[in-house]
């Protein structure tokens, strides 16, 4: 992940629906179309029970284009219509941050 | 999750060493033991190659304070020794949040 001083997550839990056809495809493309936005960080993502996908961005703006870029509208719509039994987007600001790495 | 106004989340991301052993026990009662502490709102948890735990708080030194809860410290200490090989932990405020429920 790039380097910032401040910037923004978009952390994204769902639970699926039985129908997932065709949801990991999308979820490929959705990852690959978000890094070529402007703006992008990173992005990590996991799935027990429940998924997380957290995304980072540089800042408000780039979020709001990503929601609104035209491909992410109808893998949106997918969503809500087929894959996702429930969903919950939380944007917030990093504060701070430290990581560690074994030796 | 209680309903709050404005609130603050910790995203602990994650890989595992190859040393396992004891970490789901302690997941366990980590989780557990948050759910005790003063301030804690809610915590989600899934792991594929990466593991990401976001846990939601009232305030910054809710927080704090679970960072230096005593048995909290025992486990990341033992979560440097054995468990991780990386982690990051990002502290972000919430911006604003929506949710959808299938009907």
């Amino acid at each position: 992940m790039k380097n910032k001083n401040s910037y923004y997550a978009v952390i994204f839990t769902s639970t699926q629906s039985e129908n997932t056809k065709g949801y990991d495809e999308m979820a490929n493309q959705m990852e690959a179309l978000a890094k070529t936005q402007e703006g992008f960080l990173g992005l990590e993502s996991a799935r027990d029970s429940v998924g997380i996908t957290v995304s980072y961005w540089e800042s408000l703006d780039a979020i709001k284009n990503w929601k609104q870029q035209s491909d992410h509208l109808i893998a949106q719509q997918k969503g809500r219509q087929d894959w996702y039994n429930w969903y919950k987007v939380r944007i917030c600001k990093m504060e701070r941050e430290y990581e560690f790495f074994k030796s």
